[in-house]
């Protein structure tokens, strides 16, 4: 993440001070991380469905609600002083089910409504934000840094709300709709920034071997 | 990998076998392994043209020759004693762009052809995939294992050419043909081979930490 994201730290910063208080909430009422991590899962799963249904707006709602229950886990874990391996673990996967199930339901959308471009990038987008992901794992099981780059998770997941909006907004997916060229513009910005940042990450890994092995001679 | 997958040791050791010759034969003409994992990924990508033109005998050729050299370039590497960090990086990153981009166009060739269930499988099958690779490469970056499972990548791309060559026999995937039935088969048992080996790999890293947990008690 870091500064080469276009959403500031200032911003994650306060990001992060609202969502404390509703995570320490949800504490309260008896459920812990992984209980929020999977409920998280589970609304991006409604949101697939949404997707799927072709209501864009809902879809849009549900992402961005399923997407915000990735700060509540981690802020409650923090908070609870219960930040464990194995909670790591399940919410990195249970991130990744639920950022594909959405792109899943947008290709069901869009290809039931014969919209082929759109589905194409929707797979496209999904393919290219995994790699965002897997890059970083890769690296970090080397015992490498793989953090960097202009499109993480939030990121991603603002550019995929602001698409699924104003589809939703100009008509839809339906053949002539507007909708199409919004849905296809914000799956298209994703694919190209989240390739980036793939590349960001291949690169940094390079330069990362390249010191090591400059430190060792 | 291991003893749980479909495909056995004794062939995996015979596969291997026969690989390692025309791996050393590439490294004859100059090439890297590092090159050979370019060159993979490259005719992934003309599959997933193929897929995406609806051409599923050639789709089928192209994803079976694609992952061939995903053996040569590991078995050049080895036999050439040149087994680095960053190749094993470009190796892991670049199978799954190449695993991806092949589900990319069997989702444009589905859609396309207005075979909905067949966009849907594929982009579903792309993300369980991912999942596979994924939870291995979270797995080892919090130094623990995760290459159990019944489906890692031989197995995947075995079933994805079954899947391809039947249904470019079969009528391919236009309206009422059955190659729909044998593609989205082959696709499901992708779907849901890979989601039980993603399952089985978090129960493995579950397992892991509470043994280590037992082991400092």
């Amino acid at each position: 993440m870091g500064d080469q994201s276009f959403v500031s730290q200032e911003t994650r910063a306060r990001v992060r001070g609202m969502v404390t208080p509703i995570a320490l909430g949800a504490g309260k009422l008896g459920l812990t991380p992984n209980a929020l991590t999977v409920i998280g899962f589970l609304i991006s799963g409604a949101a697939a469905a949404a997707a799927a249904g072709q209501l864009w707006l809902a879809a849009a709602a549900l992402v961005l609600f399923g997407g915000s229950f990735d700060m509540l886990d981690g802020g409650l874990a923090r908070a609870q002083n219960r930040v464990t391996r194995f909670g790591a673990f399940l919410d990195s996967t249970l991130d990744r089910w639920g950022e594909g199930v959405v792109y899943i339901g947008i290709v069901a959308g869009a290809s039931a409504a014969g919209f082929v471009v759109g589905a194409v990038l929707a797979a496209a987008a999904a393919v290219s934000s995994f790699q965002v992901s897997y890059t970083r794992a890769k690296a970090e099981s080397l015992k490498l840094h793989g953090e960097v780059g202009i499109a993480p998770r939030a990121e991603r997941l603002v550019l995929l709300t602001i698409g699924l909006v104003l589809a939703g907004l100009d008509g839809g997916v339906l053949p002539g709709a507007r909708g199409q060229l919004w849905l296809s513009l914000g799956l298209g910005i994703i694919l190209v920034t989240a390739s980036i940042t793939a590349v960001q990450r291949t690169l940094h890994v390079k330069t990362q071997l390249r010191n090591e092995e400059q430190g060792t001679k």
